[in-house]
């Protein structure tokens, strides 16, 4: 992993993190234009009572409010997301044309790729306290 | 095809007619709970210039947001959309748990299943307007 993505990974994972605190399912994402964050966001599923509010719609979504126009596409932007996207968000990637993308923990349904400890840890520990208060 | 979903049906096509009229990629949808619309919807991807604000999306979140857990899932509601949805819709409706699909016009890129020639009609109508203009 190169220092940016590395970076810029640091940085989605600040954004699950908030959304732990906030009772979210803790899924940070982040898109990257060269050395910028153009957009930041988490999973909104609780709040909008929305399932399909997960991180990569929001920032995808941020990201294209914010370029409104200025670039054609986001081919040039990278998205880094702390979980592995499912097939909703996978779609909608593909739909915005992202250059690329770099995700933190695998989803269990999907093939193990990347994998990287402090996403799952995260994901793992919210759902084993909101068990704990079920 | 049923009298009610011929009913349904046709509420969408009005949607996608009004998305028409402003100029927005013709795809509408409405969500129906036994014999009632509870919500409705169409493409808004020009007007909030999110390439993800397909119709589908959009009346999932409207009925979402009308049922506010009055229901545990959308599991007992219909979909009515007048084109194929995408990857990234399927993933959402199959998020939502949605209980069917019926869908219009076939989306040329995936296997051709139903086909509804009033919504291919309209999508047709639109491209060529669009092209006429470029």
């Amino acid at each position: 992993m190169k220092f940016l993505d590395e970076y810029f990974m640091r940085q989605a994972l600040k954004e699950a993190i908030y959304a732990f605190e906030k009772n979210e399912i803790p899924v940070g994402a982040i898109i990257g234009f060269k050395n910028n964050i153009i957009a930041q966001a988490h999973n909104l599923t609780k709040k909008l009572k929305d399932v399909s509010a997960h991180a990569e719609l929001q920032v995808i979504g941020a990201a294209e409010l914010y370029l409104k126009g200025k670039y054609k596409s986001l081919k040039e932007c990278s998205l880094y997301v702390t979980l592995e996207p499912c097939i909703m968000c996978s779609g909608a990637i593909l739909l915005a044309k992202l250059g690329s993308l770099v995700f933190g923990a695998s989803n269990i349904s999907f093939n193990k790729v990347i994998h990287n400890i402090e996403s799952s840890l995260l994901l793992e520990s919210f759902f084993k306290k909101r068990r704990k208060y079920l």
